[in-house]
């Protein structure tokens, strides 16, 4: 009971400020493309997020009545809730870039890496449907994870529209939802599975195979074109590839960023260019995005292209390994010997603080050993002592706590000029 | 449907960055006092929360199971969970020194200044019993209040046990609670009726108006000791009201804090020292707080001293009005004139982002027209064309939006060194 519920943290200072200076990292990176904060609710109209939330994510939603009978839930993401402000916010000029950092909820079973409770950082940039969108929300991805020094960064590119062109070609009929759903499980399941699902799914079992192979396909985006040809993709969809990559080159990340048709997303609402972002410091993505065209006109019946990506900040930081505490420390504890001393105490802890140095001042009736074994233990790096004698000739003593060194120093020198 | 949930906000950035400058203002003051920030997980166990809400704010929680049938509720403050936390973090050095600004959410009926989603900053201060520790958090909140310039702030001050010492002198059995209830009516109901209301809970006549003045007593912290004597308060108790005044006279914040006897505070954990935070600009507090010495108890069955309070960041920026869009400028808008001209537009932008600038890199088709109507419009100040003849000049054209006067720049300026 004392705990936080089931697969949630509680963030302590000795964590809290690795995840801020996380989300600080990546906020600068979002901040210097143009993309600006918001934030919405935690809660939502279940409706609202049932709209575009796709079946499993719908069984994940944390759902509740208020009092008055109104069916919420807590957001899975921001995607939805950022659609859904847009819808009535028609006066933001477009394009228009937005960033967020910012707590979402799933109802999953935990596991590593996976909370019931986490943080988002994301973009969605929503106006444009050009290429060059696409590739600066995945270029500004990849920046920003670079900018946290996340080891061994990879992106595995995709598009639906390939697998939608690849499965008109073969004149499948199946629902294309379930044909994807089944192909996002390559690599946890074998291929001759796979043939199994997809023949159950109704696609036969020649096909089968040919799309399990394709979802196969594995290379690096600069070589993608070739690949994208052999397998008669629009010439359309091929100059996009052909752009992305061009593009992607100019930002300096092509060499992170493969084609991989295995790629789905889980999200029911991405339409076209979709990527996941992984390190090979933890197996699961770090995060993803896409293009979701179609997402605004659920909300606003207008069609607004979309496009954005969402990073998961604690995988980033269990990928990112041990960051140990970087709380940032104590400058001064000053310690007045008496109630006499408190007053000056007070106005030299004043004057540090305004020169912008964290200073305590003691509180309690510690004794001056107490006192100092404390200012130790939350790593203090000065320790002033003023005492009765001290303060008559108008010195404190300053001890400090690193090399344990003492030195007296003139009150003027702590106290406002 | 396209509005947020009844009673919350949606945080565009032309209010969030407000926000988050207010927050980061107030931050800045705990974190000179050397207090380290911490967060929990927005939903906790509807035990943890109910233990120690008062009926009133029981009625207000978002409650809700989750799909294992655990009861959880949204917390309605940050004193709750940073008392469960510290109840299995005892590794902490005491005092611990910790502020938040994180959302909560109450179902109250949403009025001028009373959300059912909002943020509050605030601060606890665990471990110390002293009036040194109940001086630095008023004085905290002050300090942090001047910080975001406050118009007129006022601080008023009681205290649990002056009203307990006075209901034992005057043999009153009935439940404090419910004569604490009726007094903080004050102000808000004509004095008659709190008499009446007394009278209803079982004080007789003459005590219950004897009561009613009492609540009336306002005076400056500084001349409160006479009062409190009359009063016949214990010499400890006024003791403590007559360091209290001194150490706040030490930071300066004395002239703003009065001894008002009708602070009575809303939530059952207060059983000392209590304070409210107002300004003239709105009638409603804009926080408060006081000492808290059993709260801890229900969760790690160990006593342990606390003083905390909470501002409603909300409150604050309605206090301080129009506070216009703060949102930090673009300072480049890059216009490639054609695709040829694309990768030394990324190639600039990337440049000009790691110098600090915020860099919008056009990704569309629009006409130069239009991309300098859109720069204007989300107020950019430069705006860079590369043409193909500036191009083979080494040159690109930069007009400044404000002034509409353009210069040639040599490209060398805008690229990395």
């Amino acid at each position: 009971m004392l705990q936080p519920p089931r697969g949630m943290n509680d963030w302590t200072p000795d964590k809290y400020y690795s995840l801020i200076n996380i989300a600080n990292r990546l906020s600068t990176v979002a901040e210097s493309f143009g993309y600006s904060a918001i934030e919405t609710p935690a809660l939502e109209h279940f409706e609202v997020l049932k709209a575009k939330a796709g079946e499993e994510v719908i069984n994940e939603i944390y759902y509740l009545r208020d009092k008055a009978g109104r069916e919420l839930g807590l957001r899975f993401d921001m995607t939805v809730p950022v659609a859904r402000v847009l819808s009535y916010r028609r006066d933001f000029p477009r394009p228009i870039r937005l960033y967020y950092v910012s707590k979402v909820w799933r109802y999953d079973e935990p596991q590593f890496g996976r909370f019931r409770e986490f943080y988002q950082f994301g973009v969605e940039h929503v106006g444009s449907p050009t290429v060059q969108s696409d590739a600066e929300v995945l270029a500004l991805a990849v920046k920003a994870l670079e900018a946290v020094n996340l080891p061994q960064l990879m992106v595995r590119v995709s598009d639906r529209r390939i697998m939608d062109q690849v499965l008109e070609k073969l004149g499948i009929n199946a629902a294309r939802d379930a044909v994807l759903r089944v192909l996002d499980k390559r690599g946890k399941v074998p291929d001759e599975e796979l043939v199994r699902l997809l023949v159950k799914e109704g696609v036969e079992e020649g096909k089968a195979k040919y799309l399990v192979d394709l979802a196969g396909v594995n290379t690096p985006i600069g070589e993608s074109i070739g690949e994208l040809r052999r397998l008669g993709i629009s010439d359309q969809l091929v100059n996009y590839f052909e752009s992305l990559s061009k593009t992607l080159t100019h930002y300096n990340v092509a060499d992170r960023v493969r084609l991989d048709l295995s790629i789905v997303r889980g999200l029911d609402y991405y339409t076209g260019f979709v990527f996941e972002l992984y390190t090979d410091r933890i197996k699961l993505a770090v995060g993803g995005g896409g293009r979701y065209d179609e997402l605004l006109r659920i909300y606003s019946g207008e069609d607004v292209p979309a496009v954005g990506f969402a990073i998961g900040i604690e995988r980033v930081m269990l990928a990112l390994g041990e960051l140990g505490d970087s709380q940032p420390s104590v400058d001064f504890y000053i310690y007045p010997m008496g109630p006499e001393q408190y007053g000056v105490g007070v106005r030299i802890a004043e004057n540090l603080r305004g020169m912008g140095f964290r200073v305590i001042l003691d509180v309690g009736k510690p004794s001056l050993r107490s006192a100092l074994e404390y200012a130790s233990k939350i790593k203090a790096r000065k320790f002033i002592i003023i005492g009765r004698r001290e303060m008559e000739n108008n010195m404190a003593r300053v001890r400090d706590l690193e090399t344990w060194s003492e030195e007296d120093v003139p009150l003027s020198r702590l106290l406002k000029q």
